[in-house]
């Protein structure tokens, strides 16, 4: 990591299956660093188990993986070292996560600033957007979907860079890329 | 307001929390004029007069605040001043509400056109993209989809700027920053 | 059309009623060939029959109109010259073709691929982004989800441009203007 930039974070932004994933790893991997993979989800589901699993096999052996389903910020500060960057995949299931865990997202979205703020090392962090289709028909799923949009907001004000995919493709949101 | 141009139209999209309202807000407090806030929707239930009630406070003191939920064109001709900015929130409710009243949206939408082409000042109008997420299982639900998509495309056409906003971020689609 | 490029490939990307097939349109018929229009879809039911007919009588006479819900690669084959331009009109519902047919997408998509490298004409290709909504309550609808987002990522990957459109106007993703 060059010597000016100490700490760079990284918002990586999309759809489902539109390359978010792929391209925070590229990023991260192309750094001469540890590479740390924070999971947010938690195998509930064969389906989710089996993605789970695709997922961890295709990111191959450099990396090593940890499942935060809810303390983010703690694994954050936990783990972020000036030779180590962190990929944090996703917020959107860390969002689900807290709903149903009854806890307050915006004061640990809170939390979760001021960890990267504190980063010695680069921190990626992968989200998804998920309200522009049309309004969802249950309550929860529209809940869901401005505690996940207040979180996107929050943590695109603070990194810097962040970017929207589409098709694999990153349109530049803000910032230069000084990650990867 | 700088002489040159003494009228601009910007159109704010974006998804559900995506920040779109505090974008054009922003956007319009940064001009030294009255501020007017045209609101489409109606409180019809609590969670909607929760919203609206919490929105105008956000807004604050500096605000004056107009519910139209069908009479848009008239609005902007009724309320466009060289003094004073127009803020119209949002295009697709204002779709919503001209499907339930029966109205013909591509007339109206018209209508809208020929009114922020004779507005005296600026005018921001925020609008959902809603045409993003899988294909909607019941008929109203598409016919929604299509009408407020139209809508976009119409005014998205005519405006000086247009941005999409994701997480609070804007990516430009057409124009130079002219407002705010 | 210029002769230091005889091919180029596009990709038109954007949610629904984003005004992709009209800008795929006008990009096409800026280009001094012949235009041919492949279809994807068949109609399956009066809503899609009447969009289709509205549709082929937008697009007017200079159009010549191919129906392929599945054989694309070999349609693109079959059709592809340096004097035409050929618009396939979309990939999301070859995809969801495909998926009814029980076909191999990842197969069919590389030898699209393929057909696309050899083509010796402009291609434009149209596909819907359908995974910026919340997660779909039932299993297939999230199936068809990965597929159509692969099939865009993988055909995102090798055309010369794409843009991302929204309420008819284009974000680029990637390359330069070659085509229209």
């Amino acid at each position: 990591m060059a010597a000016p930039h100490p700490s760079r974070t990284l918002l990586v932004l999309g759809g489902a299956r539109s390359g978010k994933s792929r391209h925070a790893q590229a990023r991260a991997e192309a750094l001469d660093l540890k590479l740390v993979y924070i999971a947010t989800c938690e195998a509930q589901d064969e389906e989710m188990a089996d993605r789970i699993a695709r997922h961890r096999a295709d990111r191959g052996a450099r990396w090593t993986t940890i499942e935060v389903p809810l303390q983010l910020a703690e694994a954050v500060r936990a783990h972020a070292a000036s030779d180590t960057v962190l990929l944090v995949d996703c917020l959107t299931l860390w969002a689900s996560n807290l709903m149903f865990a009854e806890r307050d997202a915006e004061q640990e979205t809170g939390r979760l600033v001021d960890a990267l703020t504190a980063a010695a090392g680069p921190v990626i962090l992968v989200s998804n957007e998920v309200g522009l289709g049309i309004v969802p028909d249950n309550a929860l799923a529209r809940r869901f979907r401005d505690v996940a949009g207040r979180i996107n907001q929050r943590i695109a004000e603070v990194v810097d860079e962040a970017v929207f995919l589409a098709a694999g493709l990153p349109l530049k949101l803000k910032g230069q890329s000084l990650i990867g």
